[in-house]
């Protein structure tokens, strides 16, 4: 592969500013889902999982669309049902296997969760004009779709 | 704050591309610096920043400006003593304080890394154009000074 060097440094430069800006994002939400929620990001995240899922997730299928290691989707979950947000079920037809469900409260904590992401979010990236997030949209789908065919990436 | 739906759901969109997309490219990344190098993401970090840095690094210097934790740190610096890449020295003058050094060892490492991770990182945004590069970097210039902005924010 044979590229600019002008070409090179821009693209290092991109990814040394894409990194931080997600690290801040991240800890900004972080610091509010605490405050506002006593909730941590990845207890948020599994909530959100629970919530988009049409059926009662396993704890295997659970922790397939998490990023976090399924050691952790564990305490994560045991964490949600002290507060009362999930449960745990055995399956009615083999009792081995465990489901996890959000409560009603969790339905209601995740629905106030979820609406504060979002204003928080836009606040965020207030500095972004409409056609900006339109096409920075656009662009990162390409990114993405692009990232899916390497080799390091498990899916 | 008053935002229309729509710009909310861009928002979130936004962020829900970005997220993945720096996941993958530290997921692409640590693959290969651990089959080219032996090394993992944060040790690379971590002979980044004292190669950049003009004079020899304390311990606290060197974690304040890397994202880990300070405890963190110390292993990381452990391995990369043994690896020989980086050397411990108390300093003269305060036999307390202890710097840390590349090696000459580190010193070519952390240039065939910069090297490797310069043209990876090409390879990875291949799929933007050079305008998109440029004009990406400005608009995530602008998005990090904001962030820089937020209470959140410790820097």
């Amino acid at each position: 592969m044979k590229e600019s060097p002008i070409r090179s440094k821009e693209t290092l430069r991109l990814w040394l500013r894409m990194l931080p800006c997600v690290n801040m994002v991240e800890q900004i939400l972080r610091a509010r889902f605490r405050e506002h929620y006593g909730m941590s990001l990845p207890q948020f995240d599994v909530m959100a999982q629970l919530g988009r899922s049409k059926t009662p997730q396993t704890m295997s299928e659970l922790s397939r669309h998490l990023v976090v290691s399924s050691g952790n989707v564990t305490g994560l979950v045991d964490r949600l049902v002290k507060s009362g947000c999930v449960i745990r079920e055995p399956s009615e037809t083999d009792r081995r296997v465990q489901y996890v469900k959000l409560t009603e409260k969790g339905h209601n904590e995740l629905e106030d969760m979820a609406k504060a992401h979002e204003i928080w979010l836009t606040e965020i990236f207030h500095v972004l004009s409409d056609d900006e997030l339109a096409e920075s949209n656009r662009r990162l789908m390409r990114v993405k779709a692009s990232l899916l065919q390497f080799s390091e990436i498990r899916t």
